[in-house]
């Protein structure tokens, strides 16, 4: 993560989740380096992407003779992992990831709240929003405790009524990575292999209002009954549009004229889950009322509190990983780190593809 | 659309695929109208989001007494639709969406090209890239057809095995939108009520490499064997990154340097793909060249007849999309366009939704 130079008072932020060359080396090419921070974010300080970036983070910052200290912050383990002792061999700063919680968990840790108030966002209030939802999720009462009754809904769902996919679907531009978020959550919090040997966890789908409406709602309207779709609708946003009166002899302009966008888009949401419910798919609306800190903090908690019921309710561990192991190990042997044999040998081991197939 | 002023010697191009009222007046406030081209793209030109911003921008245009036919540009039914008369009445250019087409297979005609055309993509190597893929798949050998492979090995996956989500997962960041396209072009041609009664139709879900190893990955290792997944691996990149040595006493460092960063992504999509068909996932690897027009012509036309193949092997109609008017005409009916009445009726039938449960 790295924020750029100022900008209306904050920086500007540029998150690298992905090591395409192309993107790296054209953002590297714009950026000031001596008005940069990097933000290296890793638990383990083993994630082979992150540790490549800030290997080729340290030796531009070393050709322009900037000290690592001053030009990158890490986020990781408080005392293990790679990270660790190289902050304190380098004397870069390290803030904390919590060794209860796992990544996917940790947008409320400095992973995530560290780049949020970098550029300008209320990290107080964020906080405060999460904890509230915390309390209010604090009740034995299924019903009074948003986070256990959408758990419970999606598990019945997915496991008595084969609704295996969940499609999360805001209707705001600005939640639109919000449910790719979600999607890491509950993927790969869920999608696990019980100790029973079963393979379980429902299939989160991110949507986004209107937009998608002319692109998956077919599907979810009439393709196979193996959906749930979680809509989130805004009810008040930071600035409206309204439609001018105009060609009013056209019937398909002359009706739009004086409602607004807000309106608009609002309605688009109504209309698609009242379609949805007509045919009997089975969805629900979570009314957020603003996007903002408090709120979006309390969606998270929800979200995350959510996570962790459903776990119990497959009858899996929420918090781990396993299943990447596997081709982490792969990308170990084929890069030759040390270690890594066994991994080769069971690569080595693999069927080569047809080369009949090859187009 | 809207190619905003000139960088590089071409547009900026804007792609204003909602009606968020933030993003819309954040974006109008930022343009200089005189030099900009707004692209208006509708077939029928009755769609409620794409009008209401045609209003929105006619009224902007109109009070800075900048005329219509220089600033904007229809695409559209070549003779039916609210828009042509409007282009033969107030003098605005239009450009044809030929009449068999459907939205989402427009993207070979003026809909994608003159976009892709403006911000400088050589569209007659796009276009010629896609013909020598038909050319290609123009065989009764299936075999000897990629589009027809693609279609037929996803078709059996689907219905004789149980595979019914269809993940589609580039490494490369400039095909991150590549994904979201496919989805459209799957989900709502496939996701079909047949003649029989039955739904049918599978899953698209995009997914981008190596990111989404981190988010996704460990549910198509672990979760239900539900999913077939498609990598784009790419062999050559416009540029490369190489990763330095450095700090190479520490184990999770030291064994990066003198890989390069395109190395790394394409291990992670080989170590990813071999993971996977370890544990009897099924997956195939699409591999590209490059990411240029030429070869994203061919692939945008092996996976439109890859399209329409499966729309026989499925039984349904590849090309309409009745299950979305429904919700339109709730919008309308919503909106107070006139002729909606009878859906305001069946609106109105719909239960309330359960207080109880407003969080």
């Amino acid at each position: 993560m790295l924020p750029e130079q100022a900008r209306g008072g904050f920086p500007r932020l540029h998150v690298l989740d992905n090591v395409d060359p192309e993107t790296i080396s054209a953002l590297l090419g714009r950026l000031i380096l001596s008005r940069t921070l990097f933000i290296v974010t890793s638990k383990s300080g083993g994630t082979a992407e992150t540790m490549a970036q800030f290997l080729i983070v340290s030796a531009r910052l070393a050709a322009e003779g900037l000290a690592l200290g001053s030009h990158v912050v890490f986020i990781t383990d408080p005392s293990t992992g790679a990270l660790r002792p190289l902050a304190n061999a380098q004397g870069v700063p390290a803030l904390d990831i919590p060794q209860s919680v796992g990544g996917r968990f940790s947008v409320l840790t400095p992973v995530g709240t560290l780049p949020s108030a970098l550029i300008g966002i209320d990290i107080g209030t964020l906080l405060s929003g999460a904890e509230e939802m915390a309390s209010r999720c604090d009740t034995d009462a299924l019903l009074e405790n948003p986070a256990g009754a959408f758990a419970t809904l999606q598990w019945l769902a997915d496991t008595r009524h084969g609704r295996t996919i969940n499609v999360f679907m805001p209707y705001s531009d600005r939640l639109r990575d919000f449910a790719d978020w979600f999607v890491q959550l509950w993927a790969e919090s869920l999608g696990k292999q019980t100790t029973d040997g079963a393979y379980v966890g429902p299939t989160p789908l991110a949507a986004l209002g209107a937009t998608d409406q002319h692109s998956q709602v077919q599907l979810f309207m009439e393709g196979p009954k193996n959906k749930t779709v979680t809509f989130v609708a805004v009810s008040e946003r930071g600035m409206d549009v309204t439609i001018p009166h105009g060609f009013s002899n056209v019937e398909e302009l002359g009706y739009l004229g004086s409602h607004t966008l807000g309106e608009l888009i609002s309605i688009e949401q109504r209309a698609t889950a009242g379609a949805l419910a007509m045919r009997g798919r089975p969805n629900m609306t979570v009314h957020l009322q603003r996007v903002d800190e408090w709120h979006v903090g309390g969606l998270i908690m929800l979200l995350e509190l959510a996570t962790a019921y459903a776990g119990q309710l497959y009858g899996i561990d929420a918090f781990n990983q396993p299943g990447v192991e596997l081709g982490k190990q792969f990308a170990y042997a084929l890069l030759g780190r040390p270690g890594a044999q066994a991994a080769r040998r069971e690569w080595d081991s693999l069927p080569a593809p047809d080369p009949r197939w090859t187009v």
